[in-house]
């Protein structure tokens, strides 16, 4: 998906959960925890998917990480068992460490709920911040949103 | 996937898992209560996909549920992170109100993992078993192993 | 644990969660997601031993529940298996229908993480917010925070 | 707890816990992945303060692990949110590299479920079996179950 501003075109990374039997807790609603094991899935397949760069290798054979070192979140209505939730993520800002997302759950057109973590990137070993590298900076800036905080 | 055996077309449910970094421990492998989740949305799967049976409308709508009384397990091989799984599900004898299935995990030509767990229809509100209905019984045997035990 | 100002005491609710296994990930430390489930875990104690209202008996019997509507955090410093985290809850604003906490965990002296949860009191069945019992509200209130936000 | 038989004591692990909401799924009981995790804890308890081996210590500085590579389940009854259970382990035998346990999680006296694990003693960066440790097998003797299987 893109929406143009300006001359230059920004991306949203979108994919699909199905809301499952083990997700749903006692009111027959998503488990709040849950949604955060989905955002963590957004960010993974976002790597896989959008910047092509494996969430895989990068932690088991690069030794990097992108640890979540702050989220909030606004659950706007309640998804059930068998709902399909369309997942978007864009990039609001882009640090020299870290970058600050957006993402969302939608149901058809409801919104579920809104999520704005800030992931930093960290060489495992030592558990400091790095500079992304250059390629994965290029692939990153094209998630940019168009209302993006400046960097 | 079907498999012939005497004039019988015997099918098999398939669907694919990647493995996320929500699933691996701090062996970089499979934690395997993840594995149960997985065998849990491979029957869910197999309801909504295999058996045109809705596993959402069931326990929300209908008040069924298919709790599992017994499982066995083999790991036997572990699965690393980025993995992706094919889930395959035969039912290896269908009672009156039971089913004994048999699900395998595979990673290309590798076999992970094997569970055999036995489910019972019930009613929810009672927690009583009652008989399959005819239809979902009747897709249920399209699934019947060749290897199936006596029912 | 009490806290005095101006006169009247203010309490806060603590206990203690092992970090285990299952709570880590293959950096070997808290899946941040595994962080929220303590929240909530944190939530349900302080209604079953602090508020003296059992949070089982609510969601089972009486039909009402405190979905969380909005929370932020902050992962402040990673979190080991085998490290004892002691968690702590103040309320920071009581209102008519809601209430907003403060719940943080900690190792030794050491802070890990700061969640800021919204809770709203629901009747499960409508999913409308109603007002808090006179008695539960009496109880949380033993809990608002010296720096509280005003109501 | 002890029961002697033939002059030799065999002792067996219990602990407690509490079923929490997370644990639950939409039919307001214990969702069965959630035991696992339980059995897993179970273990690791029993590790911590039965055996006085550190499951910490062991996988994050020794370097070794007690992956599960075979477990057998029944779920008798089920366990309800608040419910508060006792956890029993005993060895059934010891192997070489290897230990078959038996672990059962009671309400009161109602036996919600029973759980026969197989663990092997691993080195974790080559995966191969090891024969366990001295210490840790007498250690681990202590549970021996009076009705064992023969080693």
């Amino acid at each position: 998906m893109q929406t143009g501003h300006g001359g230059r075109m920004s991306e949203i990374f979108q994919h699909q959960i199905k809301v499952l039997f083990q997700h749903c807790d006692p009111a027959g609603i998503v488990f709040y925890p849950r949604y955060f094991e989905m955002v963590n899935q957004t960010v993974e397949e976002w790597h896989d998917a959008g910047l092509g760069h494996s969430f895989a290798q990068m932690h088991m054979e690069s030794g990097y990480g992108v640890p979540t070192v702050s989220i909030g979140a606004e659950f706007t209505a309640p998804s059930k068992m068998g709902d399909v939730l369309t997942w978007s993520l864009s990039v609001l800002r882009l640090g020299r460490t870290s970058a600050h997302l957006r993402i969302t759950a939608r149901c058809g057109g409801d919104l579920r709920m809104t999520a704005t973590p800030v992931l930093v990137y960290v060489h495992m070993e030592s558990g400091r911040p790095v500079p992304w590298s250059d390629p994965l900076r290029a692939e990153m800036k094209r998630y940019l949103s168009g209302d993006a905080l400046p960097g």
